[in-house]
């Protein structure tokens, strides 16, 4: 097999086989195919792009690349979820320990990456003493024993991934639906989940521009999904503002903590009931919608979810001294901006407040930046709300940098309109 | 400026401006940009394709990425041809002191390149003592005394189109009109003629398989030398069978001394003469295609175009007895194809013919190989001539390797037919 071939059928719109496919990862991961020629293959397939069985082909291969975890150890319906990638979004800090009090195995391998705001490891590190280096072995007792971990990645994971993200990043070929599809896919396809529920984030704050192209993508997973022999659902859900309140990494448990105590914000406790809902029925635990939901709600309710947050993190090693009192975690530097007129909230930009925790220090711009733990940004308004001139609209909490560039991106993020708006957050679901 | 940006803009097809496209060619040629980013942006380009004004930027950073010649010393009008390349090609060893003899002043540094043959040096090297290095100065004074010279490539020529072509051969880039052009003319523009006419070669044994192709690629040529502010004129020839009978370096110099001499073949003369024609009004020493034509006639008839030849070879100290007996530069082995069948010829596979020399010697297939000067085929029916079942289809003259090989291809490149077929040789003219 020759890689010009196969640059030049990928070029001409021919369909690629699945030994052509894993010849391409199989020899570039190993340092056979130079970057030079896989930058023309990836940029050939961002124009003819890939049908649902490369795309499956390619994802397994890439999968297949590294190490994948066995769960099989763990008795039970091994759930999972991923998000596409949105401000504010905290979603798996609450749904884990959601699931797991209600009898589902939520046995999670997290990333650190870039971002506006640290992974789900980095916010868990926020609480002091919790450790997310477990053993394969550690990890799967704890899953046995009290149902949910997560901790960080262990292993190398689709390491053919990494290799080409790295280089679709330098090649204007990151934009393009089967290699994005593949690329989170082979790495959920290692996570060893029986049920895989992708929160596929819509809107100007998400990767997904539109909802036409974020469907593409969710149908695409789902597809892959599906051809690989695993459960795999979608929902796509709105990134028109950040979700919930607080952005930033102990912000972010701050919330997590307020809405397992019951008292969530609504946007936040619908897209985790929604794909909860979901994983409860992929599991076996509910019959329906109507059911799961109810068995949800009751869980956040009545402290079955919180005490198994507690669970996990003592587990874990964290203080639970700081989450009884998450405030603790925040930087005690605080700045206000306030509303300079009176309205409706009528569009909050997402990526700009993103954009502002980063420059406060939130979150990385490359792999090597130290990030800060305690500071970010509290919202307290959002789309439809009413303001007054002089209001408080968010509270920054910050350290020592980049203060007045967060205040001012806060500031212009807002639009304040004549009339109450509303949006739309739960748009679909693809099964 | 960015890289990545300018693979972005023309992934997503908007224009490049002249300071992008030099940026790229310039960074490029320095090493300052990784052969993955370009060969991102070939991809893109081969998709996107790049119109007059982008193709013109790039021929002219390509060309000034390195040497040019500056024939200005010469007084009159320098001529040039080029051909994108045939099997049996040999018209510059005719045109050359054709036109020269005529009074235009053909200086011509010419490549070895890869092919089926070698290219004109190699040809020309076929005569014992030819040498063909000159430096710039005796190459220019060559010119001044006699009007023309023929030598090899000196100084650093376009090296970013030589960068950029060994990329494109191994990311299925090459096969791209704008690069293609691109490609050609930053070395034409290179070469310092005033006036450059270009053969371009179109039917199953060119790189142009339509004519549709063909017009293509030799209309953006002519627009980028047109914006380049010289006169560029293209001629589209057929190329359904090999050019001439003769195939192979001393091969090809005893046919051009055939056709020197007032008795070549009917295509090889004509294909010179339509070229020829074009030069001379260029050159301003014909008023019109009619009388241009009568000259060139004149010329090749009454020995002037033979003896500026002579003079050619004597100049560049090249043994002029064998020129004499032409016949005493070939191998003395010989083998002969025979017809299996009655009928005229209706097609003859130029490019296995092509591949028939190289098997026996005749070129090179990589940059590194010795080619055998005295070797090659000499084609005695073309298409159109009748034959009868063993007739000699072609005599091969060979050295130890490839023989049967080669037999094999003459033999099934050949098609006898019923009917007598006339193929259409001078397709079109673009000016």
């Amino acid at each position: 097999m020759h890689m010009i071939d196969i640059i030049t059928k990928k070029r001409d719109g021919f369909e690629l086989t699945k030994q052509e496919i894993e010849y391409v990862i199989d020899s570039y991961t190993k340092g056979k195919i130079p970057d030079y020629q896989i930058s023309a293959f990836l940029m050939a397939t961002y124009f003819n792009q890939m049908n649902d069985k490369e795309s499956t082909h390619l994802a397994l291969a890439m999968r297949d690349s590294g190490d994948s975890i066995d769960l099989s150890p763990i008795k039970g319906v091994k759930v999972d979820k991923h998000s596409t990638g949105g401000v504010g979004d905290k979603v798996t800090l609450i749904l884990g320990p959601l699931l797991a009090s209600l009898g589902a195995k939520f046995a999670k391998m997290s990333g650190r990456g870039l971002g506006h705001t640290g992974g789900t490891i980095d916010k868990l590190e926020s609480i002091p003493g919790y450790h997310v280096e477990l053993s394969v072995e550690d990890f799967i007792k704890q899953v046995q024993d009290i149902g949910i971990a997560i901790v960080g990645q262990s292993g190398d994971v689709a390491p053919a991934d990494k290799k080409l993200y790295a280089l679709r990043d330098v090649t204007a070929t990151v934009d393009c639906i089967p290699l994005i599809a593949s690329s989170i896919m082979s790495k959920k396809l290692a996570s060893g989940a029986d049920a895989i529920c992708l929160d596929v984030k819509v809107g100007h704050g998400a990767f997904m521009k539109t909802e036409e192209e974020a469907e593409k993508l969710a149908k695409l997973m789902v597809e892959i999904g599906k051809l690989s022999g695993k459960k795999v659902t979608a929902i796509l859900t709105g990134m028109d503002e950040p979700l919930g309140h607080k952005i930033g990494n102990a912000l972010e448990v701050y919330e997590a903590i307020e809405t397992l105590q019951g008292h969530g914000p609504k946007d936040l406790v619908e897209v985790t009931l929604v794909i909860g809902q979901q994983l409860l029925i992929d599991a076996g635990i509910a019959k329906d919608d109507k059911e799961a939901r109810e068995l949800l709600e009751a869980a956040l309710q009545d402290g079955r979810a919180y005490q198994k947050f507690l669970e996990l993190v003592e587990a874990q090693g964290g203080d639970l001294e700081k989450i009884k009192h998450p405030e603790q975690l925040l930087s005690n530097n605080k700045v206000e901006v306030y509303a300079n007129k009176d309205g409706y909230i009528s569009e909050i930009n997402a990526l700009d407040i993103g954009k502002a925790a980063m420059r406060l220090g939130a979150g990385r711009e490359t792999k090597d930046d130290v990030i800060l733990l305690d500071v970010g940004i509290d919202l307290h308004k959002k789309i439809g709300d009413q303001v007054k001139n002089g209001d408080v609209l968010a509270t920054l909490y910050v350290r020592d940098k980049g203060i007045d560039e967060a205040k001012k991106l806060v500031l212009d993020s807002v639009s304040i309109g004549d009339k109450k708006t509303t949006i739309k957050l739960i748009k679909k679901k693809i099964s």
